[in-house]
């Protein structure tokens, strides 16, 4: 890619300010829990394998802020962090995944002394960063494989480069069949109310020689209609066990009209997005975000100030409506709840 | 209404500048066939009804304007004022029928002078505004008959006093049915691009004394899962022989998705809407217009600025998706092609 979403060096962890795009390509640096924290929260990082990524160096940050000189201050400073962090977004379940890897290394760290656990702290969240590099291109080359020369895709929110710490997972697809040599029409939603769509899918797939079409999230029923759409590939927060997915309001809105126009609907994503704990979606929990996002663009009003809003981040898809799910570990096709129990013992 | 969207007074016609709201409550005089042209094009008003009213009264703003000498080049500068408004926007049919009922008037005058056609042509359009005024009153009448105390009802875009010349269509039944001691919850979706739902539907809901809540138009089928939507009642911008409906942009995704949930999707137009000239709805233009109304929210851009953009205005609803049609003279239920021709006979 042409640019790099996370990094971390000399102990501190360098993001791109994802609310300053597609006008301003800035990086913050954060020293500290609190300020990867304060990050996640705001959404200057987003997407669910990027978050959990984030929330894992979060918790190498504290590992490195919390001295040399106490080893039960250490332990508690590192645990806090981790308990920080975990309720920073609910949706994403990758947060959650990153942080209990990061917690089993503490856990494991027995008698070793602070600056071995420090290391191996900082070594696991790497790790977590470069599997995910690995994985976003594994599931990429599996879901290519979907992609017929001349197809038309529309997607959704944003699930590229800067949605994870590799090329993505559904645009991560586009580029694999890109590079493939496929001539691929893009139609992009702009994914209200937080226009990822807009904002960062256009962005990226431009940054990449890609020059998709943009369209409100209301004209994409219209152009199925039209038989303009040849595929549909989202991304993910979660999935149950049953294959329900949990992701970025409107999702299941294209998933419904998509059975009912006979289009392909695929959700791509880790396996570290599958919650193995929970048997439907029914049981992920749905973040409602602030009314201003929905009325407030930039310091201007689209709405009376005091109007009521509802502003689920997420919906769920039921599985009835999902074609297959791409994974780095193949594509789980219907019945979904078996696909997913054999990735588990898989993984 | 606590409101006056459209009066003529003096010679002169007065608007509300739908594209000041909500922020402020503004007025603009068009005292010319060509600010009457300008105030269509830039959606200073909008709704179909409402247009059809105001190109009305643009050509007779072009008859005062016309002079009284000579009445070759007053009938040449009426006609070419209908011409030029008859191709201001392209999709609500309701332009071309108020304008087809001033050429009628123009056509019939024959030996008259300038002052009584100019008298005739006045009063065609006063006439105009009067009916759609008790038009809407009788089409909210007779919708409110469907609905139910304690009813949720979704809305798209603007259908209400700001769409006509009255207390609207789809949302004057609500306000009917809200006279008549219902109780009822609103749901507004923002409706993309041009945000009618947030910044025109909200205002005016509120300056009603009713608390809308607002969605994006991605949440709306969520929504329906959550079997929070009872109803589903949408205005309409041209009504094909068959029941097709083109309507703004998201209507037929609205539609599609209410089929899918098993929930009654009404359509509340005048019959003025009907175009009887045309068979289906693939006959039906779509306006499409500027991508700056899609990536540029008041001065401040959400995408790269050279992104291509699709920008429909509207979208068909094909009948099949349509419970019934609430017209002034009743209710229309499929076969809606029968249901239209009465219509047709009985007007």
């Amino acid at each position: 890619m042409k640019f790099k979403t996370i990094s971390f060096k000399n102990g501190k962890l360098k993001l791109i300010d994802q609310n300053a795009l597609p006008s301003k390509l800035k990086y913050i640096t954060c020293k500290d829990e609190r300020r990867v924290e304060k990050a996640i929260k705001d959404m200057t990082v987003r997407g669910a394998p990027l978050i959990g990524v984030t929330a894992a160096f979060g918790a190498a940050l504290a590992a490195i802020r919390a001295g040399n000189k106490d080893k039960k201050s250490f332990f508690k400073k590192v645990y806090e962090a981790i308990n920080i962090l975990s309720v920073s977004r609910p949706t994403a379940v990758n947060i959650f995944w990153a942080l209990e890897r990061m917690k089993r290394v503490l856990d494991a760290a027995g008698d070793n002394d602070i600056a071995s656990i420090r290391k191996s702290l900082i070594r696991e969240a790497d790790k977590i960063l470069k599997e995910d590099e690995a994985v976003c291109l594994e599931l990429s080359k599996n879901g290519a494989a979907l992609i017929a020369d001349g197809d038309s895709i529309l997607t959704h929110c944003n699930s590229g480069a800067l949605a994870t710490a590799g090329i993505g997972t559904a645009l991560g697809i586009i580029y694999y069949a890109g590079r493939q040599g496929k001539k691929l029409k893009i139609y992009a939603d702009e994914t209200r109310p937080r226009l990822q769509g807009a904002r960062l899918t256009s962005w990226e797939l431009k940054r990449e020689g890609l020059e998709p079409v943009l369209i409100c999230d209301s004209a994409a029923a219209s152009l199925m209609r039209q038989k303009k759409i040849d595929k549909i590939l989202v991304g993910a927060d979660r999935i149950a066990q049953n294959g329900d997915t949990a992701n970025k309001i409107g999702t299941y809105s294209l998933a419904v009209l998509a059975k009912a126009h006979k289009i392909p609907f695929y959700v791509a994503a880790p396996v570290s997005t599958i919650d193995f704990k929970i048997k439907t979606g029914s049981q992920i929990p749905i973040e409602e975000r602030a009314a201003e996002e929905v009325i407030c663009f930039d310091g201007k009003y689209s709405a009376p100030r005091n109007i009521r809003v509802y502003n689920p981040a997420f919906d769920v898809t039921q599985s009835e409506f999902i074609t297959a799910i791409i994974t780095e570990k193949g594509i789980v096709k219907p019945p979904f709840i078996e696909g997913i129990k054999k990735l588990k013992i898989s993984g």
